[in-house]
């Protein structure tokens, strides 16, 4: 069996806590299951930062380059608010992001059984809710240019960003929305904003034109972004796949995440396009949640987004379908048990740590 | 008395329904209180393009910059969806805010507690829901340049939007946010995505610098817009006054409507500057759901959001405080009394139609 090599970037705030659960799972894995993965470790955010002066480093970045997968915690804190922009905690993983050419993001949204009372929404819209968003990850405001600062005189600065969206592009982040709702519920809803945004008409006109082509068998709506926000608000679980830009899906995904009530569950993935001739995709796995300085180092943090993540990591990088599965279920079955962190604690639930957590989904594993 | 002059324009969809309850609140002023509104009407949207070809006619524009408030209804619909970009139904509406200059969008978020059970929010989460959103309205990505669509060849086309903001249109919106949360909890939250945007880190600056030199008394928080978008969805309550750009303040402003359950009820009103000779600021207040083609012509709609759209304009832009406040109880106290358009019905209240849910109003005003 070949290595399966892991790039670590536990990041900062409870990123490293949070990793440190999912080593347990691979070195169990590694020992009891054979799963041969290497894994080497690096800095990202803040802590390279301090370390390096910069968000990282060109070496760990030949790491991240090199390796089958990359998992990465969380970035930033109030300690690093006022570095110079280029080298902010969030460089780090927009580089990361840039240079793994990591165009498709998913993010699940799902709402476990067991905590469908935490969601600030009413349980039954949310019970049971289960959507994808395919949020295109190197494109739009994020990396366009011009992206600057100038200075007008008059004490008057001017600042711009621009959103770019070229055919190609479009076409790729469509293509594995489609794909991945062949393996749901066959359905996809496009969001841009094309009566306001020349990207947006671009993007209606290339995510028709591949459906048409390529997957007619798929049931595609198109909705304006700002009525998909109220959508999600309102009647969440009429959506299967979404898949929108880089800013809309920074949002759109983050209200998702806030309706299932389990911001500390949720995990995402990262990946780019096949390699032509291996067939692989780079990737990087990361939970959906920031890196909650306020409870780092505590040891209670919420450890369940980063394993999922690596669930995603088993199941997209590696194939490992069954572990995957097996994984996401050892955490259901966790939280239908009543174990809980602190922030989806509620009454008649057992409290636990970050480590008793993680223990709690390797027993069940 | 000097003679108020209202530019009607109804619009499509529903747009033309709802205004003609506000018709009847207006002869009723004029007959009853001595009012002296004047009012002349044009046309907008689809309805201006059958009508002309454009979205609005030069004279309509004419009538609405000459006017002291204009009421717009809605626009938009499947008729129009293929009529070319630049004179889509929209366009009309953005060339109206563009040249007014209405820089500065007023949108309250209120649940009335007779509603808060139609919220997908759990309802002890909206209750008593009052938030205002304050959107700047004539910059950022709508009206940036270059916005276009070029062809690359190849098959391939690129999308371009700009966003641009300068120092003077991020603190001109800071100052009206500041001054209005005076006169409510006195809390101003500012949102952009300084991580990521240039434009978001001058926004931040700005109202940061805006904040110390002239309203230091108010309190002020910045927020990521992503996590912004989360907290709404969260703890509603925690806010009072948000400040944001205008494609953020698009989307967070709808999240925010549909967490009040009461989409049909809303309100929002378009400022420009106050006249540096008059004090006097031009205006547009419009109800915020869209046209709603599918119930248009029916007699069903909800013509509350018009009706509080006009009670904004009574506030706004004639002083007419206490006839605003009137207006606006005299809405809560229908409600109170169960009468209900379909979108807002329950079990126990009495379904009523546009005209008679008008009249129900104007009997209470
Ligand atoms: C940390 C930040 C740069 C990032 C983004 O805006 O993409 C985050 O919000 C996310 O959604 O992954
Ligand atoms: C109709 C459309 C152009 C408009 C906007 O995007 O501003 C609408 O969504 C709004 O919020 O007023």
């Amino acid at each position: 069996m070949t290595v399966r090599n892991l790039f670590l970037l536990p990041g900062d705030g409870i990123g490293p806590e949070a990793m440190g659960e999912v080593r347990k799972i691979i070195a169990y894995m590694n020992e009891a299951k054979n799963a041969s993965f290497v894994t080497d470790e690096g800095l990202v955010g803040g802590s390279a930062y301090d370390a390096h002066g910069v968000a990282i480093s060109e070496e760990d970045m030949q790491k991240a380059l090199a390796a089958d997968a990359v998992l990465f915690g969380a970035v930033g804190g109030p300690k690093w608010d006022d570095v110079p922009y280029e080298v902010r905690p969030e460089a780090g993983l927009l580089r990361l992001r840039k240079d793994l050419k990591l165009f498709a993001n998913l993010r699940p949204a799902i709402c476990y059984p067991a905590l469908a009372a935490a969601s600030s929404l009413k349980p039954e819209l949310v019970d049971g809710l289960d959507i994808l968003i395919i949020r295109e990850l190197t494109g739009g405001v994020y990396f366009g240019e011009p992206k600057e600062i100038i200075d007008l005189g008059n004490g008057q600065k001017r600042g711009i960003d621009t959103q770019v969206y070229d055919t190609y592009e479009i076409e790729r982040i469509a293509g594995v929305a489609f794909e991945l709702a062949r393996t749901r519920n066959n359905r996809v809803c496009s969001m841009e904003k094309r009566n306001v945004m020349k990207s947006g008409v671009l993007w209606n006109q290339v995510v028709t034109a591949t459906h048409k082509e390529k997957y007619a068998d798929v049931q595609l709506e198109h909705m304006l972004a700002d009525a998909g926000g109220m959508q999600l608000v309102r009647q969440p679980k009429q959506f299967d796949v979404i898949v929108t830009d880089n800013l809309f899906g920074d949002m759109l995904s983050d209200v998702a995440a806030m309706l299932t009530g389990s911001l500390g569950m949720l995990p995402s993935a990262s990946l780019g396009a096949p390699d032509a001739k291996t067939g692989k995709r780079k990737a990087l796995y990361e939970p959906v949640h920031g890196s909650a300085p306020d409870i780092a180092g505590k040891g209670i943090a919420n450890p369940i987004a980063m394993i999922a993540s690596f669930a995603m990591c088993l199941r997209y990088s590696f194939g490992l379908v069954s572990e995957a599965d097996a994984l996401e279920k050892a955490i259901a079955n966790v939280l239908d048990s009543g174990i809980r962190t602190g922030d989806i604690m509620s009454s008649g639930s057992r409290q636990v740590g970050t480590a008793e957590m993680g223990d709690a989904i390797l027993a069940e594993f």
